[in-house]
């Protein structure tokens, strides 16, 4: 058993504005499947993309937008979003706080 | 792109003092990994077992421990537990209010 606090993973800058932690991933012994949380400055976005993987998303704290090409669904503590394989996707800070938020892949070749 | 809150998902009671809900699982169309949002009571334990797949933790309210034959580990809001396969395990609220956490599997066979 790993415990650990988000903190004390090395954090990445994915983009201006966007900071990404891997609090679990294959170097602790995950076999299948990492766990990021993601720190989104006021304004700020994830990249606009798509992928062959999924994401399984929980929002932590603050105010955003989960967008695809179907539009905006606002988002908040305790909201959900599983993004599909090849989805066109990006969550993007509406607020005035950081907008953070756990999302999880599956390991990929 | 399937948004929800963790409430809409249906809750099941796992044990007593211990409500499940899978916020994300096979049936939104999620291909690997199914998400549970855990609520436990004070003084209330998920059971103490194993299995041969990993779990992926959050926790995002509460007081409470993370159990192995090692021992107990506060954990409290941002601590993170992995929990590899076949260790015996269990979380206990240790806390004066309800104790909540994400846990991630894979979907078994």
């Amino acid at each position: 058993m790993k415990v650990s606090k988000y903190l004390d993973a090395r954090p990445s800058q994915e983009l201006p504005g966007v900071v990404k932690r891997e609090v679990i991933n294959a170097d602790d012994g995950a076999p299948n499947f990492c766990m990021r949380v993601f720190d989104v400055d006021p304004g700020s976005s994830t990249p606009w993309h798509t992928h062959p993987w999924e994401h399984e998303v929980y929002i932590l704290y603050g105010q955003g937008v989960a967008v695809s090409e179907q539009g905006e669904t606002p988002v908040t503590v305790d909201s959900v979003v599983l993004v599909p394989p090849d989805e066109q996707h990006c969550f993007r800070n509406t607020g005035t706080q950081v907008f953070r938020f756990i999302c999880v892949i599956p390991f990929v070749e």
